[in-house]
């Protein structure tokens, strides 16, 4: 995709830096006459906000999204309703700090975006990050709170099921779990927590940082969504989650394990099902075949590196070439993995709500 | 990206079916002045080409490409020269077997594209896959093979690097091996032919499959391509690797692994190098920092599924509903993932070139 | 819109040069389930083919259009049905002339591109205009008799209205007669018949040329279609049809007369119609208001320059930056304008078609 | 283009309707590095802003712009520098009057595209035109003001050359005289002031309105910026200028006239210039061919039509089809033409410096 959209009929452009007054997004053909209220958005950028346990950032950003266009008021109760122009969503950052970035702006951070950036552009927003600090993410879920109401019956939703070198156990796999107060890590599993917790405030206290790996199961997708080529659905899927800060992999279905299964293993066998559409036997495909929906659950997951915000001093340059030990000291997501969970459920999201306009205008089957 | 077209200066779109009188594609936004000769293209087809060994599909295609436009003869040597306006190269299909389709056109093979795309269009070209079959990718191959050409220095390899539960040895990874002529499997590793050899020749005569994974390398990328955000490097590449046929996983650089590691092992430290550029002590990122290129190697896998076509009769249903027993006889790879070699090589080039003119078109700092 | 591709969901790309072996486009995003002839595409392209009469250019070509996918046959009396992929249709050229282009590989010609190819690229197919021929546009009419099949009671006519200071008398309109055999000029007015054909005979026994007008009037277009901001329908058109070789103004509906006409003059009024549809007193707006198609017909306008490939020698320079006199020999049409008419019937079909789809999608209101 | 998104490497998309909180656009793809100040976009907000003359509407905006990402300060004079990152500018709306909207809401104004909107979208924002209200286009100059930077030398003027039926003479034409304090037309005619002035004060108070022609020359473009097919400089700049509110028809050069030219008259001779770079001795091609810049100022006009809102009486139905008469009160531009000058520069601007980018990242040639 182009620059800083994706999409192609629902199409989303964020802008934004962590430092500047505020970050947004642009949703642009969004289907008319979608009710919802603003708080059906807020609910989804709440979940993803920072500073809701010791587990994230400290950072204190209320994220309020404000909606600037696109939308009327539909009766007396808040409610909202979309009139097919653009919708433009606005959220202001309130916490970036003012300090000394002294040498942050010199130094190139290993593992962050610094040299990328400023190789590529020669001026870099040094200030937390700039464009590619994951306060941007917020506008990506805000985006995909619209896209969960573009598709009848759409259910998307996450989790994380690994934290460096401890995993959950499926068996024990409660989706009502995930959002429990009591659960500061969009895990599905309950006993995973514990495990989870320490594990992770000893990682905290080391002023370290660590992985995770999360997998998105979408419901009551449509069969026929994605086209061939380019315009497959698992290719726009590993596109947008792939676009996420610090993900280094993604996988559809039973993904890299297909690689060591055979034929017989691999296929999704079909009995007769109702409303003449097929029943599958089993889910290895991740709902997609050929990159087109099957109607099947769309399974993917996706890894998240360990953010290089760490106090442990690193070798590195500066602008001049000068060679320097970086430490990164300031708020940051011991496993920014947990907050990953939102948005990658808004990314598959905005990629069904897309295929599902796109499939309805090519085929005009929906 | 929309339809059947991928990239966005360097844009590729491909047309054709398995079983049509011929397939293609039209390369748009080249650049013009490249130099180069057929056979340059010819080779890299000839690398995916069916029939080279009995591990790979006996359908016989000279895969002969013509190319139709976009070029002009350079001298008497048999070179062409770019003119900057679109190539339309074609590839006759001539091994496609008159027979019955009367079973497979009523009937969805199980992990097939078949029910999708019934599904989805209404209608559907059964003969031999139509526009799912693997066929396609030859197209693919050609339009890659100009792309290799557009970034000067740019070297793209690419090697299988596992077979179901074969994995090679990385100690023994040698690039001139890959291309070897008795090395039917573009396996880096010498020893693992034998392996790979015996292990294939039982899935064969099985009449069964398995997956495979690939790993790609591309040497030569300048320090700045890819963006914000969408337009991330990495998430083209993933795209247009998860587009190609039986792709289920995408990773870059340590990718899934990173899941399970710490800050401290997973940054790329730096120290400095020649001409200004840092020089990096490890490369867990694949050359990708932020979405955009550091000027290390960038390092892709992919994970390919088993093809679905094998001799165990499996459960499934007709157009009708009926359910049916389905088994696929034929002309098959039994392991898909070898001609993937050339063909992930070639998406990597054209994500690669196609970002080369993007960044010079933005900042002209190349 | 990108490179040789236009349209968003139903997208054309057309490739080749004047004197390559052939030419041709690919049409992505085809709705499946479209029943047609090939004939009925071929029917399209012997209306803009040469040859016909002594007022177009004598190079003949039989224009005999190939689809080499993206079809499958359909019953037993020559129908074919799109299954939703990509058609690839190819022309040959079959009468590019072997000669010397000594001169004009090196002259560069007034008003054609060749300067303005050789400064943009530094290369350039001379050979009869390459990329810059009109032969091109034999690709777009293929792509519009596709586009005509995709939206239900869509009805494309054109005609010449103005030949140099020759113009028809609206009050003898007679659509019959612009498809008539005694009519070389694709003009309303048989009284123009006359009129024009001494005119022209005139022009091109001087080896000199002509400009025209050419109106377009597409009836049947549902309302609803073309929407803000770039996507508006009139922005489309104009796109397409200035897109056109040699075409220099664009105008829908009243067009630049409006520049003269007062609010109460120019607004069309409605009354209650049928359907719940108003209906309309006027249509001064050709059927587009705010970007948008109102079911009134829609109405375009524009203007082609007399072509440049005339006998009387013109000052120039060649690619040295030396002085010469040019003189244009050859086969030429002494008044492009004419098989022009097709050209802007399929350029208003494509947008309109584009729109239609994209409609579809974002409204789910067709 | 798609939807409210326009350009391909610098791309501008705009949000906001009239009556919402506020308006703006992101323009993404800016190169880096570009220095400028806040005060240059203001300043042509300025020149568009409504309540400067009698001769436009009342309603009273300070229009002034906020930036909100992509730019740094660089240095202490208030200079901003552009990182590369999207640029995301806001425009609020302060002088929305709160009034009752019933009977436009209800009813469809003749001419406007009230219809329009609620055919296609089942919803519309009725407030003061909504999404169709000539308010857009302050987004527009502002992602102009950018424009102008990316482009090295170049200069993009615009003038009124015609309003109704009075029309400048050429012979007066001074381009200084456009921006002087007593000029409130943007016309370059001295001599054409009072003319206008007393025309548009009875239009005015009448409670009428009229057409206006504009003409947009831009100086400073290289040669070589536009390409085959779709990608015509032209036809983006028609596109451009056909999607601005009220506009309905375009021409490049000598546009319409060239159908009345012969190829003698027509054609831009050359002579030996200046840096191996020919001399024109005409521009009748208003410095594009075949769709490709020349080095000659590129010359576009556009026609745009009187504005719908006026005092008379007018026919029409509401939304039940329930027939009525519309009277448009309220403030309104009685020559939308005015205003549309600063926004036609807007659009060329944005076009020429979308394709100095895409000619960048081809061909590597500027």
């Amino acid at each position: 995709m182009s620059h800083n959209t994706f999409g192609h009929l629902f199409r989303v452009t964020t802008w934004g830096e962590s430092h500047g007054p505020a970050l947004g997004c642009v949703v642009d053909g969004c289907p008319p006459g979608i009710r919802f209220k603003l708080e059906d958005v807020q609910r989804e950028l709440d979940r993803r906000k920072p500073g809701q346990s010791r587990f994230v950032t400290q950072r204190r950003e209320p994220d309020e999204v404000k909606m600037l266009s696109g939308v009327l008021p539909d009766g007396d109760d808040g409610h909202l309703v979309t009139t097919g122009t653009p919708i433009s969503m606005l959220i202001e950052n309130v916490d970036q700090r003012s300090k000394d970035y002294g040498d942050i702006a010199q130094q190139y951070r290993p593992g962050h975006a610094d040299y990328a950036y400023d190789v590529k552009y020669g001026v870099r927003d040094y200030r937390g990050g700039g464009r590619s600090s994951a306060r941007e993410t917020a506008a990506r879920v805000a985006a995909g709170a619209l896209a969960r109401l573009v598709v009848p019956g759409l259910k998307v939703r996450g989790a994380l099921i690994a934290m460096g070198d401890k995993e959950i156990t499926r068996a024990n796999w409660d989706w009502d779990f995930v959002e429990s107060a009591d659960n500061p890590f969009f895990t599905p599993d309950p006993a995973a927590v514990p495990v989870f917790a320490d594990y992770l405030d000893g990682i905290r206290k080391n002023g370290s940082s660590v992985g995770a790996l999360i997998e998105i199961v979408a419901e009551g997708v449509p069969a026929g969504l994605g086209a061939p080529l380019y315009a497959k659905l698992d290719a726009d899927i590993a596109a947008g989650l792939m676009s996420i800060n610090a993900v280094k992999g993604v996988e559809i279905g039973d993904g890299f394990a297909t690689a060591r299964m055979t034929g017989e293993e691999n296929a999704d066998e079909m009995r007769g099902g109702n409303d003449g559409q097929p029943r599958f036997l089993a889910n290895h495909a991740g709902g997609i075949l050929g990159g087109i929906s099957t109607g099947q659950p769309v399974v993917a997951r996706f890894a998240v590196k360990p953010t290089s915000s760490i106090l442990t001093p690193r070798q590195s340059v500066d602008r001049t070439g000068k060679e320097v030990d970086v430490m990164t000291k300031g708020r940051h997501d011991p496993c920014v993995g947990i907050r990953a969970v939102p948005i990658g459920e808004a990314m598959v999201s905005c990629a069904i709500a897309d295929h599902y306009l796109r499939h309805r205008g090519q085929t005009g089957r929906i």
